[in-house]
C-alpha cells in the first residue's frame, strides 16, 4: 500500500558521481518501495546553467537514466520521464507565474548564491529563466499532485515556497493542490577522495558508473593519515579519508579497522583494499545492471517513452483542472 | 501575394470600445488583405493583470472574437485563435526565458510604469509573470516565424526586445527565426465623448457592440463647445470633440461643417445627428455582420477551434526546430 505520491527530479549535468548516488539516488531506491514515484530528468532545469552550450543535453539524459536504472530504479515501479518531453511543465509554469510575486522569487536564500558561484565558474546565469528556477520546480511538483518531495536541507527554502505558491493558487481559484511535504532524507555526505567535497571541477570524484577495476583503483587513490609515512606508524582514523568511507560502506568492521589503524596493525594499502572489495560487492548488482542496459539506447529510449507517457497522462489531467479552475475553458 | 507574415494579438479584457476597434482593429482589417495574418486572443497575457479574478475571461473571449468578425476579420484569410489552446507559447516562453538576461526585461521602459499605473488601480501585479510579459509576447511573434508586428509607438520597445531576444537565440542555436519589423500605422486616436481618453473607467466611451440607436444616443451625448451655449453663438471647432470625431468619420464634410459651426449655421444637436448617422453608416456592415454571429456561440466555437487547429500546426512545425537546434531530441 503507497504511503503517498513523490515527485523528484535531477539535472542531467553529466557529473553523475558516487557522491551524488548517495546524496540522492541511494535514498530514491528505498522510497520506490512504499510511494508512487514520479522519477524526472529535468532537463529544462539544466538549461539554466547550460544554455549557452545545450550540445552535450542528449548524452547526460541517456547516461542520467543508465545511471538510475544500474541503481535499482524500477522502470515499472517508477514514472521514469524526461521533463522537457511533457510540455505541461512549461504550461503550468506560465500560469503560477502570473500570481506569484516576483519578491517571493526574489527572496530565495540560494538565490543570490547561486548566481555568485556559477558567475565565478563563468557562466552568466542572470536570466529570467534561473530566477523562475523555483517557479518550475513548484509546478513540476503539483503538476502530479505529489504530496512528498525527498529534500535535503539546503532544499527547503524552494519547498517553501512551493508551499506558498500552491496554497495562492488554491486560495484563489479552487483546492485542487495537495500542498507538498518535505520527506527529509539523512543525506550521507561522500567526501572526495582528496577529503574535500566530491565534485567533478576538483577532479576527486568516483565516478558512478566506475567498473569494479576502476572503482579499486579510485579506491587505491583515497589519502589516508597524512601523519601516517611508514606502515608501523600509527593512524588516526579521525582525520583519515578512507575511514570516513569505511563509516558509509563497511559499518560492520569499522571498530576492527579503527582500532587496527591506531595500533599499525593494517596498513593504508590494505585497509583501502578491504574498503574497496565491501565497496565493489555493494555495487556489484548496479554494475550487473549496468552492463544489462549500456550500449542499448533503444532499451532506454523506450523505457523513457513508457514513462513519459506515463507522466503525460496524469499532467493533462491536472491541466484539466486548472484550466477549468482558471476559467480557461 | 501576401507580402509575409504577421502576428498580433489582443487581450480579452472585455472593455472593446470604438477607440480600440480605431486604435488597432481597423488597421487589421487593411493589413489582411496584403499579409498572412495569425491574430490572437492572447488570453495569457490577460492574466498578468487579471489573475485575481479570471471568471470573466470566457465571456470576454467570446465577446472579443464577436468583436473580430464584425469588424469584418475575414476566418477562412486569417488565423484567428486562442492564445492559451496552443500550450507551444507556454513551451517557447520557458525556453527563451532561460537565455534572457532578466536586466533586459527589467529595463523595458513601460514596465515600471504600468506597475506603477495598475497599483493605483488597487491591481497588484508585480508577479514573476508581468515581469516576463515581453517574453511571452517574442514567443508568441516567433513561434510563427512572423516577419511583421503591428505596433504603435508605445510598443516599439517591446519590439526591440523581441528582435534582441530572437539575436541572441539565432546567435545561441540556430539562425532559424526572422527578425519581426515593426509595421507602424498611423493610429487613429479616438478621444471619448468628454474629450479625455476614452476609456471604460471614465465611463466616456462608444463600445464598439453599439447598435445603430446606441451609436445615436451615445454621439447625441458628445461634448461640444463648452463656450456655445445658444444654437445662435457661433462655435469653435477646434475645442469641440464632436468635430474631432467627424474629422475621423465624416472626412469630406469637414470643411463644410467647420464654417457652419463658426458661423452659427448650424447647432450642436444637428451637427452630432449629421455626424451619428455618418458613423451609422460606416459601421452599418459591420452591424449586420455581428447580427449574423450574436447569439451563435457555437459558430464562434468552431471558427476559434478551427483557427487553433492550423495555428497550432505551424506552432508544433517550429517547436519541432526549435528543440533541434537546441538539443532537446
Amino acid at each position: 500500500m503507497s504511503k503517498g505520491r513523490i515527485f523528484s527530479g535531477m539535472q542531467p549535468s553529466g557529473k553523475f558521481h558516487l557522491g551524488n548516488y548517495m546524496g540522492a539516488l541511494e535514498n530514491w531506491v528505498k522510497l520506490q518501495n512504499d510511494y508512487e514515484c514520479f522519477f524526472s530528468i529535468v532537463d529544462l532545469h539544466a538549461l539554466t546553467s547550460a544554455y549557452a552550450d545545450t550540445s552535450k543535453i542528449p548524452e547526460n539524459i541517456y547516461n542520467m537514466a543508465l545511471d538510475w536504472l544500474s541503481a535499482g530504479l524500477d522502470p515499472e515501479k517508477n514514472v521514469i520521464f524526461v521533463q522537457s518531453k511533457v510540455k505541461e511543465h512549461a504550461e503550468l509554469h506560465l500560469l503560477l507565474s502570473m500570481m506569484t510575486p516576483l519578491s517571493w522569487l526574489e527572496r530565495v536564500p540560494t538565490y543570490k548564491d547561486k548566481l555568485q558561484q556559477l558567475g565565478a565558474q563563468g557562466k552568466d546565469i542572470n536570466t529570467y529563466g534561473f530566477l523562475g528556477y523555483p517557479e518550475l520546480m513548484t509546478a513540476d511538483i503539483i503538476l502530479y499532485k505529489a504530496g512528498f518531495v525527498p529534500v535535503g536541507e539546503d532544499q527547503l527554502p524552494h519547498l517553501e515556497l512551493a508551499r506558498e505558491i500552491t496554497r495562492r493558487f488554491n486560495n484563489l481559484y479552487s483546492p485542487i493542490f495537495p500542498e507538498p511535504q518535505g520527506l527529509m532524507s539523512e543525506a550521507a555526505v561522500l567526501p572526495g577522495i582528496d577529503g574535500r567535497k566530491m565534485s567533478k571541477s576538483y577532479g576527486n570524484t568516483i565516478p558512478f558508473a566506475s567498473s569494479p577495476d576502476e572503482l579499486r583503483e579510485r579506491v587505491r587513490m583515497i589519502i589516508t593519515d597524512p601523519q601516517r609515512i611508514k606502515k608501523t606508524d600509527k593512524g588516526n582514523p579521525d582525520v583519515c579519508v578512507a575511514f570516513k568511507f569505511h563509516k558509509l560502506f563497511n559499518k560492520e568492521e569499522i571498530v576492527e579497522i579503527d582500532q587496527a589503524c591506531r595500533s599499525a596493525s593494517i596498513g593504508c594499502v590494505d585497509c583501502k583494499k578491504r574498503l574497496a572489495e565491501k565497496m565493489v560487492h555493494i555495487m556489484g548488482a548496479m554494475h550487473v545492471r549496468r552492463q544489462e542496459y549500456e550500449g542499448k539506447p533503444e532499451k532506454i529510449r523506450e523505457i523513457l517513452e513508457a514513462g513519459t507517457e506515463r507522466a503525460r497522462k496524469v499532467a493533462a489531467a491536472t491541466m484539466e483542472e486548472v484550466r477549468e479552475a482558471m476559467h480557461l475553458q
